[in-house]
């Protein structure tokens, strides 16, 4: 159960992250959810070059976690489960949101967001503060200093900071009316009527419910997952038996989780319905700090293989921890919105095991053969948004080049493993037997490469549609191949042409876009 | 929208299905959902070995219909749908079940199921007396002939015939009251009480609800989607237009899909949450007799290619046909309780695209450059249940082979291409450097392939595990290898050994699983 309140604040989203959003739809990568029916909020379908992106990106997580570790298995547990399992984990009673009602206008807000917002308005001030500021002393302008020294920003801050620690601390004592004291005193109102006229602040469960059998009468109430660890725990023995699995071990899995979130935005980074890729490893009680440097280590390593350049992750480690946890920190990627959590590594000790064998009756404990004695193994998670790491690898790519020509051009630069074509084929006119010759070569590459045919417009009008789909190599066919047998490939990246030799085609790309290729950069 | 009353009965479930259910236990593949908690009924998890196999199959069918067509896309579309598209598509108001409760014992039932359980019953008299006649006539009996000839089994037979051929007829005109009527003349009471004090019959919607939204005021009522072919119609016009498609053009989607079956039975083949694997394919108005044929044949090739045996095949056109379909077979496959569905081909014609266009207000018609016209496009779909094409492999595969030695052995005959692990590496003992040298192979070997290692007891033992787990390949180092650098490669299904060089392990390992190899035997 990982809900902590953000209390980094959001600038408006800059120009960048709406051009994101918009070539995701542009190119088939992320469709609004129903769309025709103008839509679902926060609900989001992967398009055509979405769902192969997405898939890449799963699959390299997968070969990393489970094909290259002897000791890590897969599952796939269902989205229901058992209702009890929500009592043990804790989510029944605490994966709640404190929401407050405005009594005029009868509009449901959440009441820490709206706080979050009354401080964004005051990050503007500061932001507006610091732009005249820049405009007055021009290149002199030392920002880091001026909002260190400058009285007015410094108080702007100091408030920020006051309102954040109270409205924090407030809420992990559950003191809920001191909340509402505070939206008071600040006298925020509704932003669509202008009301103060405020209810009591609740908590509300965000888990989705639904109904299993037919009748009111013999109906089964059941919730969607929030999330997919625990599925694993509870199938944590029978895996290690089937499996006869040894610790230190760990169960892998990815899979749809669901959080009926009031206040859902950032496209697809905080979605209602979503996809984690959790790892689970169980150790030996006393291990768990070994492990967590190990894993913080080997997760890092993994985003780093794909170049998005190092610069764009950093660690950030918990000071306050959830009630399960004895170590957690995050991996936060540089998005077009700033830097934002895209995996958590937690030491969750037995938390969980222990749970589960208090609410379900049965042991759940690992019979260590070498020791001769049995204990509740502790745990060690590392948990990624498959969403988030989409948005991350799909934002990060994405770039406006200046060319020699005066020219600009839109290429998405994903990493050529997840790129969802490998390779697009273009006759460079549709004449003269090259769209046939074309053909032919995609209908060899095929058997190994997702390759994409195009033979509409001219082909420097092509070079550009595939740089922006973000297929890193262009093959072309032109009266010469009839007779040389060779083919003008060019790279997505450097706009370099190369005259190659068809029949060294599978080799070149396979070069290109090998799993094992890039694995190895780990 | 797939919902057909099934008349085949279904005699007891027989020795070899419960094997399988336990074989998939005991050697992770399948276990029951929140087995802790007494587990969830008709709802399922799959184990360590389970997500491979299941993992295996959905990338065969993905290949198959997304990379090797160039005419042919993805998509993931969200479990969570606009609740209108629901109406549109006709869920609301007929996807039901008819139900019945019983006003003692206050249990509800499905009331074809009840129906059926009592066809089943006289299907138990008939296999009795064919028992009987075979034991007295022993090998000089004839069952067909018996069946057919004798009085007491043809008055079974024809009785079976009347009461479903009265109960299809009834459900078809939704007339309810017949059934009840049936039910009450047959006499049919509660099965666990006895009584035969019944309600009316009602229809009961299968689809699950939940709200979306923080109050009960402002929450809007979701569906989680029955079927996943409804975000490919919704999501058409969009993809065609980024994706530049022309017709004839397929849009492909794996994905979950949940029902709230009142009788969910038979193992994985019937589930309250299942995957599906859909492609949606749109054409012209007019030829969609041909892409049927087409459709049919490919679909019936893709299923042949993995060796499971084509006598285990077969079509079953439909003769009464759902209202939007002018066209639908079935390919059914032989399952240990008989020839049951496996994958449906449809002709839909327009029905679900004019129904969205009536419901959202908005046009979803293709515009033919070539021919300068706009039409609403047929479609053709292809549509198979993961689970059911899992069970169908497993229980294939799942083998007890009497050996020359007067043993038996079970072995799960997986084909190679969908075996969750391709090769496992033994060290013959554990010791004198062998353990090191096989790791050394399994580290090299992994990242090509889903490598296991197995130390543990005599090596014969654990061929027989690798044979139970469908393992294909068995690699053994012994002394020898320390001097010549080979091992003895064992196959699975012939248990075959043979001497080769340690390099030359990854390319015999790869003509045995490669995808390609596989697919070329369409």
């Amino acid at each position: 159960m990982e809900r902590f309140y953000i209390f980094v604040l959001m600038a408006n989203q800059d120009d960048k992250f709406k051009k994101v959003i918009s070539h995701a739809k542009e190119y088939g990568y992320v469709f609004q959810s129903s769309e025709i029916y103008d839509g679902l909020s926060a609900v989001y379908d992967y398009a055509q070059n979405g769902v192969e992106l997405k898939k890449n990106i799963r699959d390299y997580w997968w070969r990393a976690m489970v094909q290259m570790h002897d000791n890590i298995v897969g599952l796939d547990a269902s989205i229901f489960m058992h209702p009890t399992t929500w009592k043990a984990s804790g989510h029944v009673d605490a994966f709640n949101d404190p929401l407050i009602d405005n009594k005029d206008s009868k509009k449901r807000y959440r009441a820490d967001v709206l706080i979050e917002d009354y401080c964004a308005k005051i990050e503007n001030k500061i932001d507006k503060e610091v732009a005249k500021a820049a405009k007055r002393f021009g290149e002199a302008f030392d920002k880091a200093e001026f909002v260190s020294t400058n009285p007015r920003v410094v108080g702007y801050q100091e408030k920020i900071d006051s309102i954040l620690q109270r409205m924090g601390k407030s809420l992990e004592k559950e003191d809920l009316a001191d909340v509402k004291a505070l939206i008071e005193e600040l006298e925020i109102a509704d932003p669509l009527t202008g009301s103060k006229n405020w209810t009591e602040v609740k908590q509300f469960n965000l888990m989705f419910g639904t109904k299993l059998g037919a009748s009111a009468e013999h109906a089964m109430d059941l919730y969607l997952r929030p999330e997919t660890a625990q599925g694993i725990f509870v199938n944590f023995l029978n895996v290690q038996k089937s499996g006869r699995m040894k610790i230190p071990f760990g169960i892998a899995q990815t899979g749809k989780a669901f959080r009926n979130e009031i206040v859902a935005r950032q496209f697809i980074f905080r979605m209602r319905e979503f996809e984690q890729m959790e790892m689970q490893f169980f150790i030996k009680p006393g291990t768990q700090k070994t492990w967590f440097e190990y894993w913080k280590d080997a997760r890092m390593k993994w985003h780093k293989s794909l170049g998005l350049g190092e610069e764009n992750y950093r660690f950030h480690d918990h000071e306050k921890l959830a009630h399960y946890a004895d170590a957690a920190t995050d991996i936060e990627f540089k998005f077009p919105f700033g830097f934002k959590e895209l995996e958590g590594i937690h030491s969750r000790t037995d938390f969980d095991l222990k749970q589960h064998e208090e609410f379900s009756g049965k042991k759940l404990q690992y019979f260590d053969h070498e020791e001769n004695t049995s204990y509740t193994p502790y745990v060690l998670e590392t948990s990624i948004g498959l969403d988030r790491m989409f948005l991350a690898v799909f934002s990060n790519a994405l770039q406006e080049e200046e060319l020699e020509n005066n020219t600009t051009r839109t290429v998405l630069k994903l990493p050529a493993v997840l790129a969802p074509f490998k390779a697009a084929v273009l006759p460079l006119v549709k004449k003269d037997g090259l769209p046939e010759v074309a053909q032919q070569i995609v209908d060899e590459l095929k058997w190994d490469f997702n390759i994409a045919y195009d033979e509409k417009d001219a082909v420097g009008r092509r070079y550009r549609r595939q740089d922006a789909n973000g297929t890193p190599l262009c093959i072309t066919v032109d009266h010469d191949t009839l007779n040389d047998n060779s083919v003008t490939i060019r790279y997505r990246d450097t706009m370099e042409q190369k005259r190659v030799k068809i029949e060294d085609l599978r080799d070149i790309i396979k070069q290109e876009v090998d799993v094992k290729t890039w694995l190895k950069k780990m």
